[in-house]
């Protein structure tokens, strides 16, 4: 059934069924442009420990089985930054129906440092990974403005007047790139100083800076937001990038049973006529080869419900 | 037609009519209980500076005519804090289709100062205000937790577990009540420890207190939220009060023009069946008896639209 979907997108046949069917379901495309809400596609996307596989194109054609059209590869790698792994991920990639989501984070140091070495450290090497992931198509580089364990940090509001000031410059570097720096809010047991997509999408909005966005991830948001819903909307026009893991122990969407329910903020993303990707960062404790399908089956039934 | 409307509600006719009404217009009563989006009234409260009027009376007479359901009076006066008046606005209200919406504040000291002397004279004018505003039948007392000018506060973590510890206990002591402490976000020019309803919504689960709610100020959320949508459904069933303003200089509603825009936030309002009030806090440059009927004409369009 994936693999059919996928030849139905190539022949370009959905576009024209997505129309007929808004045309027959109600008037939302009629008013708007934009594609009714059921027909707002759940592109998934997974970090390359996900899915089983010895190399890249093992991992790929695992991928593209399962129907999976994203990949998000680190910023970082024993090799080195992204950069030293450009060529080997386009060549991976060639002639497949999966492209590169997001690049995870791979910076070192960190933006609201007192040490100006340490700021520096940051800017640059995210600006060489931006810059990698530009080459790769991505939407953008993820950034945590601070984890627990760095210190020290500017205080407020100095921190945010700091932060503000470089993701101008981030901002405007990855937007001549045409890609973005994501912002990601983490949970309280990593860091204070970002934990709400609301509050990641005041950063994006203060920065006035096209290449600054904001992503949320189901698991940090369990512990955070009061509404996956809510937060979704919250982050609106800069939502670029979302996360998903179950939601107690971080393992594949499912191995937490009841507590693993995305559909509120599904419902969000299909109501916003969200175009990014889902991606898959979380562990599993079970056999990879059977928690992996069926955490994305899960997601396409609650996808659906949404 | 105000008029009409207060004596259609005293009559009961309008839950029969809303009944009757979301039978022919949808399937959302019928799924939920809740009364269909379209019903969902509009319920306006003032503070006492926005009616002219030289005296409760003549305030409470001019809100009547206007349809304005909901009196929110300051926690603290020249006389002194709420509990000396109760009985004047008992008396004041008697008779009338207006109730005591919520407290504006009037608490002294601040719940994450690191003086414990700041932290309990808060906690004690906030209780004294509190069993007041019970008396009155408040939906609860707004308390915003510091401003920038009180300091020392407990850097975080510690100003947040101060926090939560304090909340659990004023929550308490609100719930046995049957009233609510409110917590107010602010904008970054007062504050930056709580400028986002999410944020709020969040302080009001980590309290495990059903004393515990958040409320949104149009006016902060200008400065703050990237959403009104999204912040009121962060908000979610925490939200027990709006406060709103125009949006460019905190005059009335409509005074700033085009900016004067509160349909999104409203349609989250209508969608969430919200059951509390939007009340007036704002200036005013032009003639009060102008300004203020300008004001609720507006936000009654802007309802009616959302």
């Amino acid at each position: 059934m994936y693999t059919d979907r996928r030849n139905f997108i190539k022949t370009g046949a959905v576009a024209a069924s997505m129309f007929g069917l808004g045309a027959m379901t109600g008037a939302i495309s009629a008013c708007t442009g934009a594609p009714p809400k059921e027909e707002v596609p759940l592109r998934l996307s997974f970090q390359e420990g996900i899915p089983p596989g010895d190399n890249l194109n093992a991992k790929f054609d695992y991928m593209e089985e399962l129907g999976i059209v994203g990949f998000e590869p680190n910023g970082r790698s024993r090799a080195g930054l992204l950069s030293v792994r450009v060529n080997e991920i386009q060549q991976a990639l060639r002639g497949r129906n999966i492209q590169v989501s997001a690049i995870c984070a791979g910076f070192q140091g960190w933006l609201i440092a007192e040490d100006e070495e340490q700021r520096k450290r940051c800017i640059e090497t995210s600006k060489e990974i931006i810059a990698a992931g530009a080459e790769l198509g991505a939407v953008g580089m993820i950034l945590v403005p601070e984890f627990h364990h760095q210190k020290p940090s500017f205080p407020m509001p100095q921190s945010r007047e700091v932060l503000i000031e470089h993701l101008k410059d981030l901002g405007e570097f990855a937007a001549k790139l045409n890609t973005t720096l994501i912002l990601e809010p983490l949970n309280r047991r990593e860091t204070w100083y970002l934990r709400l997509v609301a509050d990641g999408a005041a950063m994006a909005k203060d920065s006035e800076s096209p290449g600054i966005s904001v992503m949320g991830d189901f698991w940090h948001m369990t512990w955070e937001e009061t509404s996956d819903y809510g937060a979704f909307f919250s982050g609106g026009k800069y939502l670029k990038h979302v996360h998903v893991a179950s939601r107690e122990r971080r393992l594949m969407p499912g191995e937490d049973g009841e507590a693993d329910n995305y559909i509120e903020g599904f419902r969000a993303l299909k109501e916003m006529r969200y175009q990014h990707y889902v991606s898959f960062e979380c562990g599993t404790r079970g056999e990879r080869t059977e928690t992996v399908p069926a955490a994305v089956r899960l997601l396409r039934e609650q996808w659906a419900k949404a």
